[in-house]
């Protein structure tokens, strides 16, 4: 009987059926392994292909999904692959067996936010998801459980690892952007297709996750206004450098006096006083600023497996709490809504000068048209940057300026003087 | 009918007897009634002394505990008072009688870490207070639920905001000591008692939390080496700007190679790569170190009346789902210890070289003695530092390098021949 008891005793508490043995499965296995303190074992192993050479026993692997979801040992769900609508699919079918879920996966989860939160209320099966966002650093835990949403006025940071790691290898050592991703991808911080990355579109899909847990606002990452840094050029890092400043791919999100939520993830000039300019390589940084509590930083790894993995390691270990994200501010604040009606002040270069529409400006402060290439400094309804797509033509970059957004409407006040004594209308 | 049922479900949830009603208590009283999303009435507000005057109704007040702590209305007691005697008995009293505890109180908490632990256990009701240490920073709840205690080899930081402040005052601004903090004072970031700052006991407070939530280690604050910052002077601070560096009073543990726990609170040189060099003012900064998730940094005010008042209400607001600390550490790791055994880099500077007590030294790299002023910079055992009293004398400056903790003994296989090339031995 004793026996008996001990046996159940140091039975393992964590079953994992682990989706994916990629650069961060792989991970997630060592560090279990080297863990005993969290009592979780991996059962099986989920792979797409059992041809290639892998460096533990063969019979923990299976390429039949339902050999693990259907496995009534296994009781936890860790999954790590990258096809986001094969992913769904393994997420939604282990909620739906009580089989609690631990993903890294962002754009699995921006893509489908709300079936996700409406399978864990109608199983009562917790979903983590901590590793998503900024990998190791533990910001989503504290965006939903310490932050009052009606206290919290702006979040703002670097959210892609890899666009950083770029951006300052650029800077750094004068590589050329398409060096720098080479270099990124050598060490493992760019996803498989790095244009997720380098467009901006995984930061707008871990913002969304972020406006839900931090403001209770739940958004297709589609409709963020968004870019990235393929067209970030060394003049671009001269100017910054002229100024003192350090430009970053920055994703923003802060309430406006109407109480909507204004978002943009766009490169941004940095200054030197901000801490996210200290945020170099594949590190994040997250601000948050509130009443009462002030500024936050948070720092630590973004991308790389290692970092991820323990993200996901201290989700596992959530789950022996029973810890489950609980959407209150999703509850509480039905009707938090994006709004595109602010103005950004941008600085836009191009090759061409005839390539930026002076027109979409409300005020130019300043431009320089030499020998063909041209910038200009100046404010710009964001609306207007929606819809518009001639700043996304090649040649052309957009970059924010440090003080970025203005919900006043002052801009138009002022006559379209500048431009016309600029000679540009 | 219907009416009742709004009046049951309009009835604010928390009903609070708050404790103490100085800075503190008054930005805690200001921000509950600003956050009707929290669902918290205060009922009454316990005060030592009902002469003052006051600027809300004076029925709200009693100089009677017995009337909060006995009053079956109340499920919360906010305890903010200065007395940390006083405090332990109403925070005892109060979880006695099943109501759910948030305090701010440091000294009350590292004195009586043990006693309140059992108490939680024993009557199941939660004890809260993550404004006890870094003030608006979330790092108590960070520490107990994020890292495992296996992987979590350091932790350092600024966690006392007030000599935060003084130093970065006498560095920008060249004030005195003395004058710096007034300053502090006058705008409420110093304790009542300043002393508790300044000479460090507040930060080895902190500390003491922080170890039992980080590591699992749970000790007496008087135990650790601490120092403070009051003899700080002008010319360690234009030492410490030859060499580009910072002086900050800086608490630190780390896992030594044999499991024990290296510990101190003392001034150090902190480098311009250092995060914590980014540190002003009255904000506090904290970093740990873990295998897998690297290095995190973490930022916020660590003084104020409404950084700790963010603080107390995001205890409360946790309340609401049931969250209590687990204290899964201490159950799991029973026999971490500290350990004195180890080598610390230290620069001593004196009014009079002879106060330098230099046999003290495994080893002197470098020293000055000129017109009776005298500097050495050493390696010293850490066991004879918390044994000798004669760097703790008027006139003698301790302050920690910025590599400062060696586990090697290799100092002791280095003869004393530096000592003896010096003639000072």
């Amino acid at each position: 009987m004793l026996q008996l008891e001990n046996e159940i005793a140091q039975k393992p508490k964590h079953c994992i059926g682990l989706f994916g043995y990629g650069t961060v499965g792989k991970a997630v296995y060592d560090v279990i392994q080297k863990t005993p303190g969290l009592q979780a074992c991996i059962q099986k192993i989920g792979i797409k292909d059992t041809g290639k050479k892998r460096n533990i026993q063969d019979d923990i692997f299976t390429t039949d999904a339902f050999e693990i979801l259907n496995n009534s040992c296994i009781n936890i769900i860790v999954e790590l692959i990258d096809d986001a609508d094969v992913a769904y699919k393994i997420v939604k079918a282990a909620l739906l067996q009580g089989k609690a879920v631990v993903t890294a996966n962002k754009k699995m989860i921006a893509a489908h936010f709300n079936e996700l939160c409406q399978l864990q209320k109608q199983t009562g099966t917790p979903l983590l998801y901590e590793g998503a966002c900024c990998a190791s650093i533990p910001i989503i835990r504290n965006l939903e459980e310490y932050y009052d949403t009606d206290l919290l006025l702006k979040i703002r940071g670097i959210i892609n690892g890899s666009t950083n790691f770029i951006l300052s290898r650029m800077e750094k050592e004068g590589l050329e952007f398409t060096e720098a991703l080479l270099q990124a991808q050598q060490l493992g911080f760019a996803e498989n297709n790095p244009a997720l990355d380098i467009d901006g579109h995984d930061a707008a899909n871990k913002l969304s996750i972020l406006l839900a847990h931090a403001f209770g606002c739940v958004i297709k990452p589609e409709t963020i206004l968004y870019s990235g840094i393929s067209k970030i050029n060394g003049e671009d890092l001269r100017c910054a450098s002229q100024r003192k400043q350090k430009i970053k791919l920055i994703a923003h999100a802060q309430k406006l006096k109407n109480g909507k939520l204004a978002t943009y993830v766009l490169p941004q000039f940095i200054t030197k006083e901000d801490e996210l300019a200290g945020v170099h390589d594949e590190f994040n940084g997250l601000i948050t600023e509130s009443h009462y509590a002030d500024r936050h930083f948070f720092k630590g790894k973004g991308a790389g497996a290692l970092p991820t993995a323990a993200a996901v390691l201290s989700d596992i270990a959530a789950l022996r709490y029973g810890y489950k994200y609980e959407y209150k501010k999703i509850d509480a604040q039905k009707n938090i809504k994006l709004s595109n009606d602010y103005y950004l002040k941008v600085y836009v270069s191009a090759d061409v000068f005839s390539k930026i529409n002076c027109q979409a400006f409300e005020y130019i402060e300043e431009y320089q048209n030499q020998y063909g290439y041209g910038a200009v400094t100046g404010v710009i309804h964001a609306e207007k940057l929606l819809e518009d797509t001639w700043w996304k033509q090649s040649g052309v970059s957009l970059i924010a300026c440090p003080e970025a957004i203005t919900q006043e409407a002052d801009y138009k006040k002022i006559s379209r003087r500048s431009l016309e004594l600029a000679g540009i209308t």
